[in-house]
Order: C-alpha cells, then structure tokens, then sequence
C-alpha cells in the first residue's frame, strides 16, 4: 500500500477503503507516514470529501491511535456535550455540575481557545489552581465520585487527533466536514460515553457560517455516532453575537457563577437548559423533554448545581476562596466604555469582531503557543432587539496594556449596530436534530 | 504573509500575487517553508489551477531560485527540444547532433525516467563511461565548441524545481498542468536559449492521455513562453504505441546508432526529423518548413549527424568502442519471444504496457532510488496497422533475472491485440500549435 497511490485515490474522488484509512492513522501516528503526505491528504479529503463510511473509519482509526476510558464498571448513564465553539460560550461548566448533581455522569475532556472563539480549559485555569491535566486515574476517580471532571486531552486520548489537528492548522485543511467530525467524535468516543449532545454553533463568530453547513456537520456527526453505536443528538444555535453578557475567561467564571446561583441571564440558561433537558432525555433519567427542562431548572434553583461545580472544582485544586467571592479577584488596570450614539434598537452586536476584540487585548490565542491573560476582557449590556436610550452603556471593555487604548476604542464602537426601526429579538435555539 | 492564509486563498480559488508566489519559492528554496505546507498548498493547486499569470510568476521564481546560463556570447541561435516523455523516445539523442551538425546549438538537461517511461540520462548512462554530471563550465564548452551537450539537472539549475518535483512525486501532485509547465519551462530557460520545441505525448503510453489535455498543456507553455519571450512550438504525437523498435537504455541507444547511420525505423525518423524542421524553422536557419525538414534528412544521410554524436558523447567520456562496434556489449542473459497467434493485423502494441515490462524487468524505475539495469528490454518487430502472419515473431524480451519468466510470459501477450479486420496505421503527428 503506496501512500501515494492512496493520496491519488482520494484526490480522483475515490472512497478509501476501512483497511486503507486504518494503515494511514497507524502509521501516521507511529511517525512512519510523513506530514507532507499526511497535509496533501488532507487537502483532497478537503475537495473530495469522505462517505459516512469513511468518516466512521477514520473516526475509530483515530479513537484507537491511543487510549479509551471505560467507565462501564460504573452503573449510571455517561453522557457528553460538546460545543463547536464560540464567543461566551461558556455553557460546559454550568452543565457538568448541572448534570453531576442529577448523577447523570459527565466526563468531559474539553479543549483549548483558538482564533475569536474560547476555550473551556481556559476559562478554568482562570481560576487560581484550577489543574485540568489530571492523570487518568484521577479523571475516573473524580467521575465516579463527583459525577463530573473536566480535563484536557492527554497524550493518551487519540494521539492521532493531536497530531492532525495540529498540521490541520497551519495548512488550511481545519474547514473539512469529515475532518471535523472525525476530530470530535474521536475525543468524545474515547470519553468512554453512552451519549453526546453536540450544540452546533451557527453565524459570524461561529466556525459553521450558515445553517446549511451546520446540517452538513449535524448529519456527518450523527452518522458517525450512529455507525459507533451511541446516541448523538446535535442542536444548532445562534452565534450572530455572543452568549451570555461577559467574554473573557475570568469574566466568564463569574458569570457561570452568576448563573450556578440563579442571577444568570436569559439566553445563557435558555441554551443551557436547553441541552441539559436533551442529555437528561439521553440518560433515560426522564422521557419527557418539558419534565427533563424542569429538572435542569431545579438542579439550579435548589443550589445543587452550585454545590457540585465547587466540589468539581476543589477536586481540581481550585481555590475555593475565589468561587466563593469572586469580587477578591484582582481586577484588569483599565476599562474602556463605550455608550449608544443614539435612542435605537440594537441591531448587530457581532459575536465575530468581540471575539477578535477579546483576542486583541489577551484574552484569546491566534496560535496555540500564544499565552493568554485571564483577567481581561469585555462585557456587554443588551442583546439584540433590545431598546437602548441615547448615552446607555453598551459595553465595557477590560484590559492591561494601555498602548492598545485607541485601537480598542476603534475596533469597540464596530462591534455594534444600531437602527431606528424595531429589530426583532433573535432565536437561540434554531433545530434539533438527530 | 502567513503561508497558512496563502494556501486558504488558492484553496478557495484566487489567483496569488507575483509576489506571494516569489515569496512562497524563495521561503522553499532556502528551506523555510515546510515541505507540509508545500504539498498542502499543491494538492490546492491541483485542484483550483493557476492563471497564465500566476504560472508565469511561478516558472520565474523558480528560474531564478537557482544559476541560469548565459549563452548570449555565441553567434548562433540556441535551441533546444522536450519531451513529455513516453516509452521508446530516444529522440533528443538523435535531434542534438542533428543540430550540432547544421550549426545550431542544442544546449539539453535532460531528465530521468520514472514510472514506464523512459529518459535521456538513463539511455546516455547504458552508454560505458559517458558523463551526465558535467560541471557548468564543461557544459557550455562543450556545446560552444560541438555544438551540443547533454546533461543532467545540476543543483544550481531551477533547485526548486528539483526540490518541488521530489515533492510532488510522492504526494499526487504530479499531474498539475501549471505546476508541469512550471517544471519544465523553469529548467529550459534556465538553459539560455532563444526558441524551444515541445513535443507533448499523446495516448496510453503518455502522461497525456488524450488531446483535450495535451492542448491544455500546450496553451500552457506556449503562454509561459511568450510572457518570458521565448518562441515555443509545441507538436502533439502519438503514444499509444511506442516509439521505434526498441525498448530499453542500451537498445534503444542501439537503435539511435541505427537510425544515424541511416538504418532509422520509419516512425522513429518521421518524428525525429518533424521536431527538427520546426527546430531549424526556430533558429531562422532557414524559412521553409519542407527544405528544414530535409536539411535534418540530409544531416542524417550525410554521415554528419553520426559524427557529431561520437563527438558529442567522446567529450562526455563515452567509450566509443562500444558506439562503434555496439555488438561488442554484454547480452542479457534470457531471452523470451513471442509469436503471432493468428493471421491478423496488429490492432493494438500498448506503449504502457510494454513500459511496465521494461520497468518490471529493471529496465526503469518505480521511485527515484531504484537502479537500473541497462542491458535489459524489450524489441518490438511490427506497428499498429501492420499484417502479420501466424508464427510470426512479434517481440522480444532480454532480462537478467530468471525468476521473472512467467510473469514475463503473462505481461507480453497483454502487451498486444489483433483484430482479423483491416487495422490503420496510426497517425504519428497529431498537431502543430504555436
């Protein structure tokens, strides 16, 4: 088997057989298959795509690059959810505790930032000795006991995922359907679940531009969930501007505390719920999607969320002082507002340019060697459709290096839009699927 | 310039600048810009294609990656001739001192055989103690005082054009028209010359499989050639079937001595002395297309050709005992021959298959590495067309090593099919394009 006679197979359109792609994976993460071959693979599956059939190949070739965890010696239901990425996304960390205190079991090894849009382990090592890399052993320990653990991915969990992602990067070859999904399933597979709940992001600050690409990943997941045997339900939801009221990775803890303790607003626990009420239905925990909403509300309302994502928390070294009274945190130098021009509605507040914002100022990464400031960031006071009188605060943005002063105050007053005529509130929750 | 943010801009199908593609071959040439990226960005290239514009920038920068030659102190025209290759070409080896002896000089890097075609060095190499690694200086002596020389691509001509096509070798990126005219174009101008003949191969045997693809890539180098003002004539032929009688580097050098000492096949001959005319027409040596085609004739006939050759390849190290008394090389060990079955008409001789033999048996090589043995190949004894009788000898095979018989046996009857009807004799020259 020539690498590059498989290399011109997939370029001419043809489907790579299982045997192939499994030859391609061992290799390639042995190190015996160059990434010059490697990226011009990735490249024609990039043009050529990959059948349902392939995607599973690849999927399990890169599941079985490395380690799986089994977690069937526990009785409960294991169940995931995993987001596509965006900005103020912090839904993972209200859900994990969400759903420990519902002893539904959440394993969740989660990723990092890159480009505009967050990451969940960024936002946890916002918090003073926060460790997401747990050894296996302590993952499973914590699972078990706590109900959740949210960590990175170990050298052990699909090495050939890493790897690949990692030349995907540099090479132009991230935006490939099959790719995407392999890349997810591979991490979400090896978690050793029963379920996953994937939220599809879809608009500006998200990677799926439109809802027709967002189907196209939706059904190239489900399938691949289907063929590996577990249930994957996906939903799709709004990324024209960003969840929640606060981007930036401290800033984000706060509001998921916020929210722990039932002061979080409207959109970020419509989208939470909404994904909890799914996973419930998947643990077969509940049957009714109304009633499995309800528990996911109550989880919150009695304070047992809370309690869970402190214990989570503690497990993984975090100083409680600083959950329990966020406002000890030390806070960003400077603090730029920005106030409407204007009485109008809010029309656009783009998810996209905040994101780039929050990179700007630290915030973010534009590559993965880049360090990140976790006290900065920007908050923001009305959401789309809104009414807002003249000279009300829009936004403020927080940050540490006073150079970047007037590009902040530039690139800040572009991120919104504004019109006389009502603008309609958006839709959160656009389809679920499955 | 983020090589990443290029290889995105020719994935989505833009042209880049002159400058991204300068910036992109100088990067490369001095080794920093990873081979991944590279391959990546041609497997995008395969794919989307480049502009006349774009492959023009692309054949300078790598033109200029590397030395060229400046022949402009001699008096007379420079011109040179390139195959695409096929199986049985041996014509360079016959055109070069064609032109030597008319006084026009055919400075020639030539390249190697890969696949189931043949190369010029391959054939020179059967040849004891001739010299394809001539030093530049040597070079351009050579063809200023001969009047011809032919060498191999030194690593101060086009670099990364030899780094690229190692590249592109093994990561299916091969067949790209601009990145083949790029290739080509880039090591003839390198060369110094005023005017160059193409002679793009046509049919099973070729790179080019039918001409809708041929014209494609003629347009293409015709196109380069004018923006880097250079006259390019470029003539289509056929290679379904092979060309001449033999197959194999010291046979078909044989066969070279033949045909200058006019015992040439017909076929052999007609291309021969059709590529030569155009070549006179080019140099201005003379106007008439009939009278430079039987100047070529009659520098055949003459005996000056065959002298020219001796002196080309005496100045190259070549034993010329072996050129002049060429029943004295060694034989290959076993021969095996194949007979007419039936009373027919030669239907089909595939010049494919009968390359995959000549490689099977070592006549040429799979990948770069592999080496060759000069002895071996292939004698065909009838064209396309012909009417042959039963018993009658169709081919011969020369090899070294027993253990091939039966394969050997199995390969050549597919080489051939017969028809009981009328066959006609294939058309060699297919078009002239300028």
């Amino acid at each position: 088997m020539l690498i590059n006679e498989l290399i011109i197979k997939k370029r001419d359109g043809n489907a790579l057989s299982d045997i192939e792609i499994k030859h391609i994976i061992t290799l390639y993460t042995k190190g015996e298959l160059e990434d010059y071959q490697m990226s011009a693979l990735l490249m024609a599956i990039y043009f050529k795509g990959m059948t349902d059939k392939e995607t599973n190949a690849l999927t399990q070739a890169m599941l079985n690059s490395g380690e799986t965890i089994d977690f069937s010696y526990l009785k409960g239901k294991k169940i995931d959810k995993h987001s596509t990425g965006g900005v103020g996304d912090k839904v993972s960390l209200i859900l994990a505790p969400i759903m420990a205190s519902l002893n539904i079991y959440n394993p969740m090894i989660a990723g990092r930032g890159l480009g505009h849009t967050g990451g969940t382990l960024d936002k946890l090592e916002a918090i003073p000795g926060f460790n997401i890399n747990l050894s296996m052993e302590e993952f499973k320990k914590n699972v078990a006991e706590i109900g959740a653990s949210i960590i990175g991915q170990s050298k052990e969990i699909a090495p050939a995922d890493k790897k690949l992602y990692a030349l995907r990067d540099v090479t132009g070859t991230v935006a490939s359907m099959p790719l995407i999904t392999a890349s997810i399933m591979s991490k979400k597979l090896a978690e050793g679940i029963d379920g996953l709940v994937m939220d599809i992001k879809v608009g500006d600050g998200a990677f799926m531009k439109n809802k027709m690409d967002a189907r196209k990943l939706a059904k190239s997941i489900i399938n691949t969930g289907k063929l590996a045997k577990k249930n994957v339900v996906v939903m799709l939801t709004d990324m024209e501007q960003a969840l929640g009221l606060k981007i930036g990775n401290w800033l984000e803890i706060e509001e998921c505390l916020d929210s722990l303790q039932g002061r979080g607003p409207a959109d970020l626990l419509e989208i939470t719920h909404g994904l909890a009420a799914l996973m419930i239905l998947l643990s077969g925990k509940e049957k009714d999607l109304k009633k499995a909403y309800d528990l996911s509300v109550k989880s919150i309302s009695s304070g047992q969320a809370y309690l869970k994502f402190l214990e989570m928390a503690k497990a993984q070294g975090a100083e409680l002082e600083y959950l329990k009274n966020p406002q000890n945190m030390k806070k960003a130098t400077y603090k730029i507002e920005f106030f409407a021009p204007k009485n109008a509605y809010l029309k656009i507040s783009s998810a996209l340019k905040l994101g780039q914002l929050n990179v700007l100022i630290g915030g973010g990464r534009l590559k993965i060697s880049d360090r990140i400031d976790p006290i900065v960031g920007i908050e923001i006071f009305h959401k789309v459709g809104d009414k807002i009188k003249k000279g009300e605060k829009i936004a403020s943005v927080f940050y540490n290096l006073e150079e970047l002063k007037s590009e902040i105050n530039d690139r800040l007053k572009n991120c919104f839009e504004f019109s006389s005529k009502i603008v309609r509130k958006r839709k959160l929750i656009l389809e679920v699927l499955k």
